[in-house]
């Protein structure tokens, strides 16, 4: 059976002018590998609703999950679960039990539970919570779209939650071969092995140092015996 | 006038696979806020063909400009030329002027200009090259796609060559207030100011230090005494 497939949805102006670095799509990428989930594609848009709800739309229907991350905040310009409440044509109101969790939250800490922060309770019609260990305001799970937010500490933190309740495929494995010779002069190798190993990706990733040409090949699957079989026929042709 | 439009398409399955941090979005982000360019979205997709001939159908259609990264090299997962031939309906062979490029490169540095090779010499019909003064091999735009090796020193170089021929708009400004106070605290003032501010863009970035609360707030726009004098209310309203 295919591994389930996965897109992630990042939503942030903060990203796109070059203020931040993004730093959860690297990290989703790596877990989502090691649960067998083969993510497909990365949309990164602006804290703009139509973009928003399109990208929700199109990525929920292509995909087995969506991850989502930012815009869950307290402020003016936090508006994803709006965004999601649209793309689904569901209502979206404070919830009692996302709003107990957070006057437990601010009672404790001596803070006020204002209404920009019961902001942070609003949660679609249907929508399971996603618990927060970190600053406690909820993500939530509609349909296949997981709801995150953005804060590295607690995006990583919410992930955990969501990996767990997921059946995945098969790890992906992979074993990396690093040539000390131009792209150039080993395409034709690994075209040929890639063929041959149709089960396989073969991928082929070239770097500078020192002001020689090199390349990383890497060769995923899901059966270590092919990958290593792989590996030793690459070697073999190379004359490594 | 309102400045340009641009998106971002990576291509590279080991985005992905999280096998490696994505450096190039960051750079071209920073780079598109200077020169006055409004990167709205960006996406990533592997290295798959259908996958990147609809995003590159999709987003030349919605924006002014298109930049790609990555999947030009001279192996068999280098597919972006291509896909860029088929998503505009135009044939793609190798080009004598890129072909002129590559040969003399490779004369001068001993290495055979093999089939392989070649491949990076093939450039769709009516497309202009983009020098690449690092390793040669050139890019291309076609219509308003300017397509660009993944490599960073290669990619950021071709950057540089498309942004000194493009007309900018109004380059962003920006001013950031760090304010030690959660997020919820600070909610509703930022609200009432976006209002009043509509010219400019607020933004609120929350982070955690040392278990503490704080935000950055970034307001953006083009004309800098907006942005003072936004600032300068902002400070005076929460009593800085």
């Amino acid at each position: 059976m295919p591994n389930p497939t996965a897109a992630m949805l990042v939503i942030g102006d903060e990203i796109l002018s070059g203020r931040t670095r993004d730093a959860n799509m690297y990290y989703l990428a790596g877990e989502l590998t090691k649960h067998g989930v083969d993510l497909k594609e990365v949309r990164v848009v602006s804290d703009d609703a139509p973009a928003i709800v399109a990208a929700v739309r199109a990525l929920s229907q292509s995909f087995d999950h969506v991850f989502t991350s930012g815009g869950i905040g307290p402020t003016h310009d936090d508006i994803t679960a709006d965004c999601i409440a649209e793309a689904f044509g569901v209502s979206i109101d404070v919830r009692e039990d996302a709003r107990a969790i957070l006057a437990e939250h601010y009672a404790r800490t001596g803070a006020e539970l204002n209404e920009a922060r019961l902001r942070m309770a609003r949660i679609p019609e249907g929508a399971d919570l996603i618990d927060n260990p970190v600053s406690r305001a909820p993500g939530f799970t509609l349909r296949n779209v997981h709801v995150m937010a953005g804060v590295p500490a607690v995006f990583q933190a919410m992930v955990a939650t969501v990996l767990a309740t997921l059946t995945g495929g098969q790890p992906l494995l992979s074993q990396t071969l690093r040539i000390d010779r131009g792209e150039g002069e080993i395409a034709a190798t690994l075209t040929a092995l890639a063929e041959k190993y149709d089960d396989l990706s073969v991928g082929c990733y070239p770097f500078q140092q020192n002001g020689a040409y090199g390349a990383n090949v890497v060769i995923r699957g899901t059966e270590g015996g092919r990958i290593d079989a792989a590996i030793t026929e690459l070697a073999r042709e190379l004359s490594l």
